[in-house]
């Protein structure tokens, strides 16, 4: 095929609904796209319906794709993660034809490991990746996602235009800006999902005696305050959502969630690192416990629990609900930005990352703009908790976060995350924790050893030396090296 | 080296604590042992101290090692797991001189993983592989610990007698049994190691302005009852224990948890299986969170929290205390149970765990013979909490339970476990819980699909379809397949 049919500017892989998406976006903005999906029927049916009279061509083989390409070629794939990524920068490579210094951008969610490998291998064929997280859903793929970029940085200059051409935009800064080497930008989108997981988990977390109406009143209203975002909004709207017989389509609906691994990722990444990311890992289990349904409803006639009597001011326990929601979201953002504070090399701009989600994606809202704000007061921020704003908000929080968890402790409605917030929360604040019994217990039984407070320590207890104790008087004073109970 | 040289019945290989107390364990128990370590220096000082005048006999190289042992040759290495297993593992082969039918037994705390690779790998080699969990510490080394057999079943009547001889017993049964082919011995080691995490945090989770003599007292009190165990002895042993000034040592001991990965392993194998395994996960994050010693310092000056003031009956509170805590144990073995019952090939014999962890280990408790009783009554029970003395002991147990999660959230004293166990269990007896939100939220912005209630099927919704609703009028109705948000 003869170079002047390469009209292309940008290519994209995958006419699933974001891939679709994203074309229609990127020819809103002025681009003429390429569009190429393996099963080729999927490309003559977009272009003679969604496609039609837009800047956008089809290709009907990889080696069509990449001739109808401007070099170097942009190209995105949105294809399942996992091996259809690698088998298609195989194509790329050996059939399509491509060269040295033309970019390819994953847009799926690929584990950042995976992201990590690929930059090398490609950089060592003198191919640029780039692997992107993209969030927004349908809605926010066609008209303006959050864009996270990571991987070869020598590919940014050349699909900047495009990738913040087509995100959203907020405050007229575009939510789209270079993460960081290698995985770094699907890290941040996998960080991102976990920390929606736990953002879904804490809207569930309700179970007062209301009808769906509402509910669905409280959460416009909710709309209106600090808890302004896209999942309280949809919420309402879900809440306000009658079947065609007219009742709530929303009681209908299995209470089985589905995850597809992302946030999973994140509490294992946490546990690897060793943070303490609780609220997402709640969030996770929560599903895991959902999908037992059929169990459940055996245990339901088979466990006895109190039965909630909503005495009282309801509109007090709204507003409290309200801030327990406020505050356990406090926690899970100051939880998710001290895991992205970590040993990694990459360097997490944090004040970018929040911009990034400000807007475009599911868990946009006013609160984004906030931690925006901290982090560009402070970029060096120890943890969000001690930002002002963040500081001020949790304190007048706490009370009604209190008697919300403690209400659903006494009623038995379950509060997985306001719960595991408020305990993470308290054993953040505290200076002295019971893990010295827990370090004494590991002494005690495994010869595991201790170390000494700096205010005790004396000759025999230095500080930061390893004391073995023999607590029973039997036993050695040989200390553990190779066991590990 | 003459065979008439071969006078070892059992050969070890690493003398830490835990090694030189097997050793001394078996010569107990009349067999002859052949003691080795890579350090030979290790061998002699052994030999010369506690081993003298046993029926133990050293090694200074792995040949000699092996030709000191009668065959089939039965050799358990305690050594650090990973690496350092696996070079062994080449030595015995290459320098060792096993032969066809000889045992090598894994007594460490290798992932199971590992543990299946190696049993494959010898097994192609005509070597019976074992890789066992050990449980018991120093002390439990020494005279009797819970062991945990899994690997190539061939190995089983070679090594029981030995095995079995130097475990611990209870009503006359061993705590050694064969657990299951390849890494189900380590398998069952890695929950057990879980499980005792999470005991040692629910005993860590008082917070009373008591002195360490009443809390010890309390604990010797609760030592008694249904709490009865080996880490409520040990704790009231150490809230006894006095530094030589006269003050309590548990004082003057570092608030920074230390762990060596096996929480850390059950928490990810519970959520790669989606087994909402909750208590454990928040004790492996309990430590995380203690480790940030430096950073909770600085947090206690910025972040406020209410000022516990314990009124009322201080005796109610200590009893509901003692509820709290055992209800949180039972969810925690419920849990454990529940991960164990896996999609792995094992078959896992559930009375026969309980029966091996009812003595020598960590948790061995009183506990853990009614989970015998309730396994033996029923090998099918399908929830700890289903089984009639469990579900009396957790319904009794609530009300007190449930006022501490109250309390402790009202007081600003964390619980992260108690407060995690009393959700699932809330959840977990929910016949319906607010996940049907989520799934809608999901198929909103996601276009991920949902399922309908059974009850509400129809010919537009039949059961087991996959639903996409378009919520808002705009966007497709393409339901996502490659998308993960």
């Amino acid at each position: 095929m003869s170079s002047d049919s390469a009209v292309g500017d940008f290519g994209l892989i995958g006419l699933a609904v974001m891939g679709q998406n994203l074309i229609l976006n990127a020819a809103d903005h002025g681009f003429t796209v390429v569009a190429f999906n393996r099963t080729v029927a999927k490309v003559d049916r977009f272009l003679e319906n969604e496609a039609k009279g837009k800047s956008i061509v089809g290709a009907h083989s990889i080696k069509e794709f990449c001739s109808k390409l401007k070099k170097p070629r942009r190209m995105m794939m949105l294809v399942m993660a996992g091996k259809p990524v690698d088998d298609f920068i195989e194509l790329l490579l050996n059939e399509g034809g491509i060269e040295e210094g033309d970019i390819i951008i994953d847009g799926g969610n690929s584990h950042y490991p995976d992201t990590n490998r690929r930059t090398k291998y490609l950089a060592s064929k003198g191919i640029r990746f780039v692997g992107t997280g993209v969030s927004g859903g349908e809605e926010g793929a066609r008209y303006g996602p959050s864009i996270m970029p990571g991987g070869n940085s020598e590919a940014w200059p050349y699909i900047k235009d495009v990738l913040q051409g087509i995100s959203a935009k907020s405050d007229g800064e575009a939510c789209c800006q270079w993460v960081g080497d290698e995985g770094a930008g699907h890290y941040v989108k996998m960080v991102h999902n976990g920390i929606e997981y736990g953002d879904m988990q804490l809207i569930c977390e309700r179970g007062l005696g209301l009808s769906n109406k509402e509910m669905g009143d409280i959460f416009a209203q909710w709309n209106k305050g600090v808890l302004d975002s896209f999942l309280i909004e949809i919420t309402r709207d879900i809440l306000y959502y009658n079947d065609e017989d007219g009742s709530p389509l929303l009681e209908k609906i299995m209470d089985s969630a589905g995850q597809k691994g992302t946030g999973k990722w994140t509490a294992i990444n946490a546990l690897d690192l060793g943070m303490p990311v609780t609220l997402i890992g709640e969030s996770v289990f929560s599903r895991c416990l959902s999908s037992l349904k059929q169990e459940r409803g055996r245990a339901s006639k088979l466990l006895q629990g109190p039965t909630p009597s909503f005495s009282g001011d309801k509109q007090k326990f709204i507003d409290d609900l309200e801030q327990a929601l406020y505050a356990s979201k406090i926690i899970s953002y100051a939880q998710g930005f001290m895991l992205m504070q970590n040993e990694y090399s990459w360097k997490l701009n944090k004040p970018e990352i929040a911009l990034m989600w400000r807007g475009g994606c599911i868990i946009r809202s006013v609160f984004l703009k906030d931690i925006t704000t901290a982090y560009r007061n402070n970029p060096d921020l120890e943890n969000l908790l001690f930002d002002d704003f963040f500081n001020k908000a949790i304190h007048n929080a706490q009370e009604g976060w209190r008697n919300i968890v403690a209400k659903g402790a006494q009623w038995g409605i379950p509060t997985p995350c306001f719960s595991t917030a408020l305990s993470f929360y308290d054993g953040y604040r505290a200076e002295n924790l019971p893990a010295n019994l827990l370090q004494a217990q590991r002494d005690y039984f495994g010869a595991h050893t201790f170390k000494i407070k700096p205010e005790f320590a004396n000759d025999k207890y230095p500080v930061g030396k390893d004391i073995h104790v023999n607590w029973t008087g039997r036993g050695g004073d040989v200390s553990a090296s190779t066991y590990n109970a």
